[in-house]
């Protein structure tokens, strides 16, 4: 619990913004699979900071060392321990809000919750934290090199990508910086972006997510049913305020003469309105969901707040902060689906 | 894992649709608490079929029967386990499903996983299991007196309720078998819901649900964010496609300067747009989520399929269901979220 | 945590001795099993009391039934629910300890740590629950058909059966009451406890265990060795005072150059010491362990103690009680010694 | 599982003898604790390799870095990383056994269990994982203060410690580097361990442990005992083969009447036979058990052995090692148990 997540497949992750270094301990690995260090390496790379004038400008390395669990290159079957060091930790500037309330932060319920704060770039609260989930889902893909996730962002506030995720070409997710496949959109989610960064202020939007050649039988009924993880893994992901999977939100609307998947003879399905999960376990069909993220809070703007005496005061804004998160959720997404999957792949081959 | 939920407060659920019962095992209960015996089976008529026209005919007694871990009225400390006897088993009625596979059931994926399927009434994916949940929300409605959770209907098909709900009068839930508190609106899915029926087809919908007088402090940073757990709890519901709290997929249209919830001085906010968490940490303020129901994938129509071997079939739609599943499922809602939130309750006693 | 135990294969007990029934649900069991429910039935039969005139006089028919995950004969997959009602609750009996805390039992500690209790034949501390470890140890059997494991009391207060098991003829295990299978030692064990009933005193003993034809690779290090499972199983079971496995605390007397096990050709060792297990995970030589239990504390000797006011009181001997609880205990360390085994064996099947 | 010890307080371990680091992460310490690192770091060079001439003359710093979760000297309720970099990695010492599988070590199950083995130092099944255990049970003491854990030397080879604990003076437990409190069987210890290193051999022996001033109500029936868990935590160190509480193995050949602890008015008792625990909860009385250690596996002698494809080979007696584990054992043992004290400290606040 707490810190930890996953059954057989496990990841405790610990560390905090500005601490020494943040890291993950992930049990349960297989052994004998040789790692692609690189490859791991470059999907932190496509979360850290300072990619591009969209995102954040704090630039950190965010270099990954491996720990322990891995001999001539090759996990053992013993835990994987990493850490990812603090470098440029500007503690500073966070003095100011070392006894300020921050809005639509954890300042307060984390003050309220433990009478203690590290307060310095949020600390545990930060979205620094998601780098060990990172790290953790790219080692799981060496767990589940058949299944293919891939995730895309499909809106940046009102501008909004509709088309199915079968008429895109997912190729062309990392041409933009804001990682959107339809290049068109993808330019309008940067003006977009731009226009509300110049404002001091931040903007929503949403990371949608396909899984594809998912093995038949993955996830167990009754309290673990392969959509209930996802949707947890998700609503762990800082900012995330919604998640929906298959007809989703829209589904709710049909009747069920038009949702109902029609079998094809091969067990496969004309329609996939079911999103490839039937009474929580896996059909074979994609599985495909979307993930709704906030604003980001810490606004370049002067905002009303309280501090911890519960006193008026006035916040400036101040730091580097990225105006929109979807962005770099894409590879959190990402990570968090795979952790899930590879679970459940690791949780079936004991039938 | 697998058929047991929660930490601390932890429900074991066992039993299939036409076995001799279906039931559960509540642990972590703490000792000395009174149990309402009659509020706890009211809780379950609420769930149970044939309330009304709306609903299935299958009419069970559905009378809970506890076993263990009450003496003298009250908890002792140890599992609290209870069933629900199958009295009303016309399992006759499935006998022409034994080799069929209905579209968007959960025949075909049970039995690829496991390879053997009780397939009377749905076996275990029959949403029948849910009533092992009502009864265990409604012990730990116990725990946690003051908190007051109160789902309703939000959406019958397009037949949306649009007001926040705090402009809503929550007490005219029960009025109609809907359940919906506006009464016009309660009247318009009535009559959505009767016109699918007449049609032999089956309707979505959208359950909300209200946490009021939430303790400071409830839920568990990293990876048992509050919210987190909500989500996992709902879309471990069958049906469900969808969840969303606070401003959920809205909110990721608006910037931060709209979204962020400004501080009053005595640490409550003017806006909720955080759904009263922040940092998946209660702050106080009310906890709102909302969830989408596909619509039920049994019809009362002639329906293309394929039986076991792959061979084309054609269904007849037979025996009794829901044309629409959201008025049954306020309670299951409003149950598994008591779960959630007494559960994080005892971890919280811990601190 | 609490009530359940096992990983990947858990049991969830509930039940009190005096209330409506005792039971289990055991999660985790592989579909498409075949049960064979008589010999399910004759492993409870061998824990019921009134066996022989060694052992307590209560007569309960203890008869299982099962309530879910078996299908046509066969597991499917889902939680195996089952109840043992309780029949003969003498519960007057018991009116005389209502407030009274007996000697060497549960009664104080469970009320000072739940502030109630249902003192009626112990409660939820009876050793009546192990009935549920019986019966779902009988059903991990059939997990792990192939493994042979047996246990036979070893002693009964000082009258010890000092032979290495593989001197004994463990077929004649059920040829006397006593369970003890070298038959003169078994008699001078019946003497003792006949001996021992007529003082209206009781005995401790020990029970010993061999596992023979493990698979190479059972157990998880670090923290969860074989051997550390089978002991918390062990020490789980109500009256055990003592637990070694291998050389056991000889071993500790020894030194290195007697105790290392040096290996055949063939990956076995010549001796044994080590007993099955090296660094947490089976070598495939047969595992052996041995428990200690203390004598029973219910006399049918006038005691003094003190009441739930801190009141000295005396009580009296009453009621139906074992003399010495060993030959009942063996099929107990069976069950609880298969459910280990089987845990991990389905857990090594995910490697 | 696998790498996790602990319910509510859950210490995940990872690294390898000769890996960068071996480390843990603590989860659940409460926050607002001030922790005397130097007090951790003083019980981690209790256990420290080269202490005296009694033990290896590897000499490793063994200083402990804490990562995360502390602020300002205080614990902030996330989760406490630590890690312990392996400075002294003579590895070249362990070339000769890359292929051999040394007798009663874990080289031949790792090699089956995983495929693959980190054969320096003998990786995770090194006994070096254990000082991650005595950094966490250090932490562990700030949870629980007022409860004193001491363990001692009480048996080297054939040289025992048969006085009760309560006679014993145990401030003179560090007086010598055996860690046994009576100095006059100490000192015959050390005489024995001088011994045995000349020829070359090693030899096991017991550490006991006391635990004073235990608040009434620890223990969770039915299956996480206290002693149960004791149990489970001591049979997790490397070499011990056995355990005992209270009467321990002695108690299985007494009577019930001598056996019983009869009550004092205020509910203590006269006797401890029951070590403590009743029921498997604490009843306030002093609990103490004993655990066995075998003789260390690696000898300064010539052994036969075999390598891993089943051929005949000579081991020599290299590399550094202790010649009798238990004085280092003492602060594992104090270690450990508190984390079960600790464990149990936190779950029964919640009631």
């Amino acid at each position: 619990m707490h810190n930890s997540f996953g059954n057989i497949l496990r990841l405790t992750s610990f560390g905090e913004s500005h601490g020494k270094a943040i890291g993950g301990v992930l049990d349960g690995v297989p052994s004998g699979i040789f790692l692609d260090l690189e490859m791991i390496q470059n999907e932190l790379n496509r979360r850290k900071p300072g990619q591009s004038h969209l995102t954040t400008q704090r630039k950190e390395p965010d270099q990954v060392q491996f720990l322990s669990g891995i001999f001539e290159g090759k996990t053992t079957g013993t835990p994987i321990s990493f850490i990812i060091e603090n470098t440029n930790e500007r503690s500073k500037d966070y003095e100011h809000i070392k006894d300020a309330y921050r809005p639509s932060h954890a300042d307060f319920t984390y003050d309220k919750k433990y009478g203690i704060r590290d307060y310095r770039g949020g600390g545990r609260a930060s979205a620094r934290t998601t780098a060990s989930i990172v790290v953790a889902g790219a080692i799981a893909r060496h767990i589940v090199p058949d299944i293919k996730i891939t995730a895309y962002v499909s809106a940046v506030g009102d501008i909004e990508l509709n088309q199915p995720y079968r008429e895109l070409n997912l190729n062309q997710i990392e041409q933009t910086p804001v990682r959107c496949p339809d290049l068109e959109t993808a330019q309008l989610m940067i003006n977009k972006i731009e226009q509300v960064k110049k404002q001091g202020d931040t903007v929503g939007g949403q990371v949608s997510c396909v899984i594809q050649n998912v093995p038949i039988g993955l996830g167990e009924p009754l309290f673990d049913k392969l959509q209930a993880r996802l949707a947890y893994a998700m609503l762990n992901i800082p900012a995330v305020k919604g998640f929906e999977y298959g007809s989703g939100f829209a589904g709710s609307r049909m009747q069920g003469s038009q949702h109902n998947d029609i079998f094809n003879t091969d067990g496969s399905t004309k329609t996939n309105f079911s999103g490839g999960i039937q009474g929580g376990i896996s059909n074979g069909m994609d599985i495909y969901f979307k993930v709704a993220f906030k604003p980001v809070a810490t606004l370049m703007q002067t905002q009303e707040s309280i501090d911890n005496q519960g006193n008026k005061i006035v916040l400036e804004g101040k730091g580097r902060h990225d105006p929109c998160v979807v962005p770099r959720a894409v590879p959190i997404v990402e990570a968090f689906a795979t952790l899930v999957l590879a679970d459940f792949y690791l949780l079936q081959k004991m039938r």
